[in-house]
């Protein structure tokens, strides 16, 4: 399985290839008709292949949903480790996470609300092989991901950054609080991405126990009192 | 249609109707398999009556999921009413709406699984006349949910109960996040009932701005300090 880099290195080079032509096709197709409504026709048809050309890449519309959910998943870890990596203190590198998990184009708008309404069949075990492959690997990743903020939560607790509490449920909180606005949020809706990323940055911080605007500021607001 | 209250009241008196077994058999079915996954057949089989019996009362599996769903979204809103009436203080009320959602029978946290896992299906337009009058009644019950909360917070917000923000937002926030819970919590897993309500009505009144155990400890504490 190639990483999020590799594959967004290949996209900058070149154009995309015929499986990412076929990944954005279903992604826009899955997030704004539905899963269900999809026809895997439809979307042989919106790349200029027949379907036994799709059959090549992916073995079913199924399987095209595990990977689409794989490579959603994929991005969220490589940005929470790259981030987390380069900005060492846990309260600047935990609102540099939540911040930056907004900045989305509207392809990985459509995506993530695909990957929270079509949640539900990760927990479905398929009778293909080549499926329930794909299923189990979109599972351990967000097993995965969800043991990274675990982890990065329980450190910055233990380091006094964060005030004390369950780990595990803490990170449900967060991704359940994030997870939920693809539900509702739509491009070109009402209110613009900038500013629903900044107002529930603000909550998820308050949720970790943090003061909207770092503790520094927090703190020189007491003092001034 | 009936209110929530007339239909616990029928249920207090005598038995449950054959409408009120097919919809717990179908809350079950669905809560526990997946909607996706039921067959109509095995929900008649449940409650001892025949497919054609089963259509007396729904025209369809989505027409009965509908319906099951109006009927949390229904009991969500008695709730909210009864306890916003019966108590003015708005910081109380808001922690006793929250803190009272959590009291929920194992039927009832399967029903608010369904709610959340097919929430999807409330937008795709039925073809049949039945299902899309309950279709729409649900959508609709949704709708006057997510305004009463908004309009309560709005209310709080101007009486300096609770911090200036926009009550739309901060409705889809707290609803949000509640939502969310569903998605991975069971009945008899690791985490209790009641630990998860305490924990994430706390986390909801950080969303609202309040502190945890409420305005006048909190002073207290600020006093003391």
């Amino acid at each position: 399985m190639k990483s999020s880099q590799e594959r967004r290195g290949r996209k900058q080079q070149g154009g995309r290839s015929k499986r990412e032509d076929i990944l954005a096709a279903a992604t826009e197709r899955f997030g704004r008709d539905g899963y269900e409504h999809t026809k895997w026709a439809d979307i042989a048809r919106d790349v200029g292949v027949g379907p036994t050309a799709l059959y090549h890449y992916f073995e079913s519309k199924q399987h095209c949903l595990y990977e689409i959910m794989d490579d959603a998943l994929a991005d969220f870890r490589a940005r929470f480790d790259a981030i987390t990596a380069r900005e060492r203190d846990p309260e600047r590198a935990l609102a540099a996470v939540i911040a930056d998990s907004f900045v989305l184009s509207d392809q990985e708008v459509l995506r993530n609300r695909v990957l929270v309404a079509e949640q539900g069949l990760l927990s479905r075990p398929s009778t293909s092989e080549r499926e329930e492959q794909a299923r189990q690997a979109a599972r351990a990743r967000t097993r995965d991901l969800e043991f990274a903020w675990a982890s990065f939560l329980a450190t910055a607790m233990r380091e006094g950054a964060v005030p004390e509490t369950d780990p595990r449920l803490l990170t449900r909180a967060v991704l359940g609080l994030y997870n939920s606005i693809w539900h509702w949020y739509r491009p070109n809706g009402i209110v613009a991405l900038a500013d629903v990323g900044e107002y529930f940055t603000k909550l998820a911080l308050a949720i970790v126990g943090l003061p909207p605007t770092g503790r520094d500021v927090a703190q020189a607001d007491a003092r001034a009192a």
